[in-house]
């Protein structure tokens, strides 16, 4: 017997993974939780039928999603990463050593659990005495911590479900101040290919927040189209004009400082719908 | 009723498409060709079951294979495309107001008439004067034309059929007597997630044959892990190294001098398995 994993990633669009076996699965509190572990890319974590992270593809979007807001801030001390229960990007976040506290603010505590148990090499960041877990709702979270922040990572699921809050004008103005001078948000913005209403909504809701907004891609062969896109928002330098001694010699696999200058050439099409 | 097409692009990983309706089918002399009409991507050409293209994202691919190569030589006027009888690199070689002949050199009748009929915005550059078919072994062809081309551009199928032969030690070594001093080779040459291997065992049989060997990457959302890699040869100029003032204001949707640079920003992994 073969057991394929399907996930639409849109109404005529299909990628399906080969299942070995499912390693867990529960309906937590905010959604359908699936651990599988796939020929293809090894364990699997699968949120409402979508995929969030494979063990073999995450570096990519983990990578991607911290080094370049931790290498463009002055020196990044105290990082809130939004989201991301999985622990990769607070494994990543941890990989700069002037950093002295992570908080994690996740809304579904199952996400955590099961990414502990069955994710290791992901979740094993969450242990270390510099992370600061907070099961809550980080919409509420963000707005009653200002001033507070050097980076804010914010890793979400798609803008449905718990992560549609995620994706507001509202919302940024709350990371705006959460931030303290000088500070940086970046966020996981969807597909360029497949995406780009989303993405333009995205850009008017940041414009006069933040004084500088940049747009970078990335690839996640596990995402829909295989490109995916980040949106950095700085109160302070800028990630293009990152210095070459600035940049740390860390153990990646995808993200190098030519990585990091690259990501921001954006394809024409992009250019000119985001004009 | 919902007709898919799916294309398992490795034994455990698949990509399906939502089809409107088969638009054509053949079983030509050399492959199975089908011409779908997906909803995802628009028409689709598929040899033997795989994605060579698609109306909606064939941009990606056959910019990238050929302006790279086309802005780094000197003076491309006598061009050679090898395979890619659906004509989108044809049409974007054409574009280069140097070029005074264009050879394509492909084995497939069949692919260049459904293409003709079937892909009219692939296939339009095919009826520019300055473009000559060769319905023909390329490996033969190439053979029997030293010295006649400033870039030959490799667009192949897969190493499987009749594309095995277009990845040998010994074709390089015809193309680079088939190129003219200064001369340009550049290949598809697979995904850099999926395709290790191929790519070390084709930069091995390149050793020796060209003086400088660069592989670059761009996304293609329809083949395999959406991330693809082309690998270009030179006799003369190096790539990364094109002036400012030689890229020329071309009308395209993904590539532009930035992307091209950017393009040879390996990933640290690529880099590492490269040596």
């Amino acid at each position: 017997m073969e057991l394929w994993f399907t996930e639409k990633q849109t109404p005529s669009l299909a990628l399906s993974c080969l299942v070995k076996s499912t390693v867990y699965r529960e309906k937590t509190k905010y959604q359908d939780l699936a651990i599988l572990d796939t020929v293809e890319y090894g364990r699997m974590l699968a949120l409402d039928g979508i995929i969030m992270t494979t063990e073999k593809d995450e570096f990519f979007y983990h990578e991607m999603i911290t080094h370049v807001a931790m290498h463009t801030h002055a020196r990044p001390e105290q990082v809130l990463v939004v989201g991301g229960g999985d622990g990769g990007t607070v494994r990543e976040v941890l990989k700069h050593p002037t950093v002295s506290r992570v908080v994690l603010a996740e809304i579904d505590e199952g996400v955590v659990n099961a990414a502990r148990k069955y994710l290791p090499t992901l979740a094993q960041g969450l242990s270390d005495p510099r992370v600061e877990i907070q099961i809550t709702d980080a919409i509420v979270y963000v707005r009653e911590h200002p001033g507070e922040f050097d980076v804010v990572i914010v890793d979400s699921t798609d803008p449905i479900g718990p992560g549609v809050g995620l994706f507001t004008r509202e919302f940024y103005q709350d990371v705006a101040k959460a931030l303290k001078d000088g500070g940086i948000m970046v966020a996981q913005t969807e597909s360029p290919v497949n995406n780009k209403d989303l993405i333009q909504k995205i850009h008017r809701n940041l414009q006069g927040v933040f004084p500088l907004i940049r747009l970078y891609l990335g690839p996640v062969p596990t995402y829909p189209s295989g490109l995916w896109s980040y949106t950095l928002c700085s109160k302070g330098p800028d990630p293009v004009a990152v210095p070459d001694g600035k940049f740390l010699a860390l153990e990646t696999k995808y993200y190098t400082p030519e990585v990091h200058r690259s990501a921001f050439a954006l394809p024409l099409f992009v250019k000119e719908w985001l004009g």
